[in-house]
């Protein structure tokens, strides 16, 4: 069993568009703020410390979806649940579900690696395999 | 053939995190603004004027995915390029391809409808038939 | 003696920029949020719903400053202390205090208007005398 | 006379709030990456090399200010006006026009210095006197 955490989030006014419900990027942040976290709440350091001690710079995200259920408007409080539900060599799977009093209102599911600097070249990133003690502390 | 509509994107400084790199929700945000200027192009008026006049307030996400191949970082000059490939019924799905100097950086397709707020609950939306004119500005 | 309502804030990895520090803008949103919590939990209902019943849009800024005395970074929880410091006839200042563990970061102080729809021309907005029913609410 | 620098800025639909005019903090990324686009046009390089070569992280906001004269809204096409008004050791000021055909709709100034990171903590920065190389490009 993988664990899951919950991340809460406040809707406001300002993540809303003309159309008065939230603007769907926004629902991308808070996946992402649930992904770090998620990591967070595992024991896992700050990326700008693990850059210092072991050169990871974070888990850019290599492939992300979502389907979006029910829309989302200011004042709502909703819920992030992620889990990691996949492990590969160099990148895992969590899956985000963002939920109003328990009802579905959108899905996500991104694929992400751990990255360093490149070597050659610090404009560029490099996927490393997946740190065995951080995958340990997240399962 | 489809039509494909440009939408240039020069990437800000605010844009990216601390790994010096695009936040991935902003492509989000550039592949949504691709596809309102994409309407703009094929001679739809704004989302405002429409629900004047027929009552759509815009063309929620239902669904959309992205894989994203290269980091952006500020400075950049980058480019959206929008096509719709498929129409549905009730849906239609664009895709966007963003490109530095024609190299592929990221690719999101997004699903949308036609939406109308709903007629018993104006704080929900509601799908609606493809408009055929609207098919016909953008084909 | 005005009510001071306080509103809690993480700070996310996407609020910082490449220098690894909250990209100021993010400051004005977390501002935002506040002014709107403070009138949460005042009583005042959504503005949606007093667009309905009263014509009242939201409470429109006219002129916004802040200082910025510390930076902050992700993982940093922090807090905005909201106060009404001033009401005149059209328009009243709030003072923002953000602070982490009760050092203050920055500090922003907003004027804003109660707007309705522009009557001529709904395109535009239109400030109004202040409601004094949401005074007493906010004193 | 000093230079004034015009950067574009095409208003989207994601930009806007449920009053359907620009969600202000917009304002102000549009003013930083206005600020940014200034010393690009005058040549200096990206932060991320001045950092490698002389320590200068970027320039970040000590004080800001904003008046907003009127809403713009989704498809409107406007222009920020910026000039460096004021210089002093350790701080200059930067003057934000923008406008929509050439009509103010708001005005910002913001206080900023250049930063390096602190000697004895990375975490901080650090103001350093203003860089007369850089003064002379931009003035």
């Amino acid at each position: 069993m993988s664990k899951t955490i919950i991340y809460p989030v406040r809707v406001e006014f300002g993540d809303c568009d003309p159309a008065g419900i939230v603007f769907f990027p926004n629902f991308f942040r808070w996946y992402d703020a649930a992904s770090r976290n998620f990591f967070h709440q595992c024991g896992v350091p700050p990326w700008r410390e693990t850059e210092k001690t072991r050169g990871i710079i974070g888990t850019p995200v290599v492939d992300i979806s979502s389907r979006f259920v029910r829309p989302a408007t200011y004042g709502d409080q909703v819920e992030v649940h992620s889990t990691i539900i996949e492990w590969n060599d160099k990148t895992f799977v969590m899956r985000h579900e963002l939920k109003r009093d328990g009802e579905l209102l959108c899905e996500g599911r991104d694929t992400r690696v751990f990255a360093i600097r490149h070597p050659d070249d610090p404009s560029r990133i490099k996927a490393i395999a997946i740190p065995q003690d951080i995958r340990e502390m997240c399962s």
